[in-house]
């Protein structure tokens, strides 16, 4: 059983290689009567797209998103609404380069899923990593995009920032900075240090690794216990971007070295006073924002000789080519805001069924 | 749409609360001719029950499963054998002291779900924390037997052990000591000085956090991208254990802020040289040991005065009464494994699905 | 992948063998807040029990049922109500006579289950026919009385009545008086000659088929098109019933004889004029009653010579013992209401989210 | 939540309305390794577009399909292969008439699903039924060629034909004849018939109905209980096409009036001895063809006037233009042929699983 489908009521399927004709994202689950357009996409998917230096590829791709399915402009009203039905969202490839992948055809890049997709489906798509591609992940930004639609509809909003990067941690949480800076860095300063980090290391040929935090206003009463909790839920989204080795809520692996006189966040009348759990409790929102951190692992297509083996089982000595970015940090970053606001929008659906079913006419 | 059930193909469902009349689990998917007797289950839930010191609660259950459907002794074997129908799987509870509780009614303890069930719900069964207590995860531990049982087959294990308590950290990873102490603690000297600190935080009403790791033989393939990856699904499986406030594979959050080189780890005709990936690369195991930790919180229930709410939004001053543990570590040491198992039963049985497809007749 | 769950939000999980320890089901996703004792699980239980003449077997089950988990009094409300979580039913196996069985250890009876459920599982409980016996559909009837505690809510009603039994028809449909015999037929004159039929077939060693009517009442705008259309969902919930050979709603057969003219309902301000559609258009309900009949096919189990094979797939003669009705009809009827209730529950569910979803507020 | 994804491991979503941009499916979860190209789905597309005459309507859309996603064509071989992740299909819509809608954008059509999709989503895309239309099925057969190529490998196929039209019935079922004639009729002669009964009723501007049966040679073993057995999944997938309004196996519907001497089929050491099962007991297959048939509801467009309501709920009088077919019939069959090959795809998919977990190595 195969795992392209994301949530249950808000249900995303994408799909779509990196090198093939295109990419896209089907919605099955949005509720009607929502205000829809691709330009709303469209700038979503514009946070994502390679910058102009930095850290990130110079492969460029349009990432024109158009709407094939799903929405309808009734007589009067000023844009198209969603009606109901699925939504299709297609992003066609442009830029590709399929050439410079021929000789990794049967070499298996250390770090990447090459070995894993060969032993698990016995053929692969070796051109750019195919669906392992990072490029997958502009059809998830284009459906979280959706997502923040209807989110906004009940005042919630997500934002993810850089806290880390190549060993430098941000000092300052200045969200009103996140936008000065290439990297979504919630500290100019630490910014800086990082931007010149990574140039250090591209000279290297090497990549770096971080750590981004992303905070949701979040209405209470979402998650579905006791294996779809919202903590929970909100792992398994994260975790399945590419890059990312762990995630944590709230105080998360600082809380393992406290005391529970330390760790509770204690209540009052006009709300918690301290957000050590994160916005979650026993696997359900409390009303706080959520605050969830995520490791990103270095960017494992680096530009030095790398021991590995081909298809053949022989030992080989591959130097990895193509056109990729220093860190996953700061394209992971649309990317992580796609992944909480589908996790949302699915968990809100889930909820409002509930409060409805809750007092029955 | 409720979250009681986890697995796509190997699918377990929970139900139960920590003072109703029995909990149990159902299990849909189990293939058949699977020997399964009552007396295997027992085994796993024995580790689950409180010790008779240390950091464990006083509440006693017998813990007796029993199994009601699902299984049968077909003439000239030595014992039952799962028929592939549902597996229903029933502990009844016997020592609950539902009274000890009546205080706690209308007030919402810090760092519990009371507040949160009563946000999504409308409605609470308090007793002993009700559906959100810590004594639902027996039935997990009853079906991760049955998982345990189907791994076995193809020779994957998987064990749990604690490498971090009250601000200790073990120095090694002796595995062949986690049997020799009370705390699944596989360093023998770290254990003593984690039992100290545990008996001074019991003395003054605290309460302390740890950390698990999970470590689990596996066979190459398992996994289902983009979005049922193998690390995302196991971080969701454990999160999904209510003390747990974070997950990280492999280096984890220590792969922030390494080098491409370095983290990147090298392959050789004779496997991986590293295991930074901690067993998986895109998701897909690799076929190296996966290697998981989770940051435990400390047991939010304090015997200390904390400050919260009562139904009626007004502020009240509670002390946690009961019977309750000091640190969910070492009972959570069983649930991690059986949540590791039951997530790594589901993905066998995709990838297993695969395997045979991909080879017609 | 297993299919013993039934539902998408309201979700019952079923399990249980004829003559193992007991049956039960799990019903994850209904509503917190509702009324719910065993009394009124019972009542619906007691229509499907063994009458003491007619068409129906001499096994006699009390089939008292226990709810073990999912519900919980409040201070001050007159009975139990649903909190939201899962709710656990079970009924316990007494008068089960699995000696008289195990001649048909080895042999495959004719128009049973025996000879699929070994070439799918490789191993069966061969006793009472195991998981496929009628007797399975005990806990689908104890589920159906929990979706009809919620249905009661919206006004929602179902009823079944048969109008063929045996190759008598009924003349008329006087739905007052179904309870008038023990058929549940709406025709007492009808039922008579039923009763004289079914008596004579009891003679002869044989078994008679007919046709059970359901109507419902039914809010509007219930179903998932495409694929989850509400005359869909109710044809695989029927059909899921072990003796259902056909299904159709409203004209169904009988519109493929028709003129578009003729089988179209005209509609006017204060309904459709007429119901050839049996409440369903376009896989959604119009908020005419809906009407499904659906074809019951005879008890296999005969009292006379049959041919067939064993184990070894050797001929045999084999002729059926145990205690059996003449026809499913009446013990069926319950068992139909039930699917319907739970197909409505599920799909009141989904349609109350999508609406809640339309006014965000 | 929605329902457009049909199959539980064969799983497939479709999108598009009749006058948008494009239809398509995504089919994710189909094993690697099988050839596939865009032509051999068009073959199956063909099958379902308007003919020349007879029963068919005037739109003429080419119905081109494009692979996005999913296949590859290895070095060395002959054709593209499935790669094992997600298949995307594309139809662009090319001959849409939107204008011929705009009259009926506030009116309700009978028979169609215009009030119910009102009802349900309070906003509709009106235009040649949106959604709701029968061109959705395009996306459906092209999704059915795909399970064609995994049946093949099992060498399980699948033929519809019609056996009954405008009230004639088939006298023989000669399956060499169905190539023979525009109705896909296995009886020439009657075929004849049907043709000037759809030209008489295309004068009077009515439109005619008929059964269509299904025969498929499937692998014993297949088919879910309790819940998703076979039959029911088959008529829940075949009472999911627009105009069916009844399904029925085996002997169906006349079982209801057999003895249980009669109906069931003896069993003999070279297979069964009858096929009033339809090839299903206990809802798993049992190595016989499948028997299944279907009423197919009179298309509701015809050219008389009809009584309906408008928006506002006021009586008017319409009459539907547009181009349409006088009978679903002949160009429901390949539909019907795609619903049984997803169908049994899923279930094939479900039951390997199942072997290759019997024999763990």
């Amino acid at each position: 059983m195969a795992g392209n489908t994301f949530g249950a009521v808000f249900k995303v399927t994408t799909w779509g290689e990196s090198h093939g004709t295109a990419l896209g994202a089907v919605i099955d689950g949005c509720p009607p009567g929502l205000e829809l357009t691709a330009e709303m996409i469209q700038q979503e998917l514009e946070k994502r797209r390679p910058g102009k230096g930095g850290a990130t590829s110079p492969r460029s791709e349009p990432d024109q998103v158009q709407i094939m399915s799903g929405t309808f402009k009734p007589e009067g009203c000023r844009c198209e609404k969603t009606t109901g039905t699925p939504i299709s969202l297609v992003i066609f490839n442009k830029d590709a380069h399929s050439k410079s992948y021929s000789h990794l055809q049967d070499v298996f890049r250390p770090g990447h899923g090459d070995l894993t997709y060969q032993a698990k489906y016995g053929i692969r798509d070796h051109r750019g990593g195919g669906r392992a591609s990072a490029r997958e992940t502009a059809a998830r930004v284009a459906a979280g995009a959706v997502a923040k639609q209807l989110l906004s509809q009940y005042n919630m909003s997500v934002q993810a920032y850089t806290v880390a990067l190549g060993g430098i941690n941000t000092v300052k949480r200045e969200l009103s900075q996140v936008a000065d800076n290439r990297l979504f860095c919630p500290d100019n300063e630490a910014a800086e240090r990082m931007e010149a980090r990574v140039k250090e290391v591209r000279r290297q040929g090497d990549t770096v690794g971080g750590i981004v935090e992303i905070r949701a206003s979040c209405l209470p009463g979402l998650g579905e216990p006791v294996f779809d909790k919202l903590d929970g839920e909100l792992a398994r989204a994260l975790m399945s971007i590419g890059a990312v080795k762990g995630v944590e809520i709230g105080a998360g692996f600082g809380a393992a070295a406290m005391l529970g006189s330390e760790n509770n966040d204690p209540i009052s009348p006009s709300g918690f006073l301290g957000n050590n759990s994160g916005g979650i409790l026993a696997g359900i929102s409390n009303g706080e924002d959520l605050v969830v951190r995520v490791a990103v692992k270095p960017i494992p297509s680096i530009h030095k000789e790398q021991q590995s083996v081909n298809l053949q089982n022989e030992p080989v000595e591959i130097k990895v080519g193509g056109r990729h970015d220093i860190s996953a940090i700061p394209r992971i970053i649309p990317v992580c805001e796609a992944m909480v606001r589908l996790t949302l929008a699915d968990h809100l659906l889930r909820q409002l069924a509930l409060q409805e079913n809750r007092q029955p006419k």
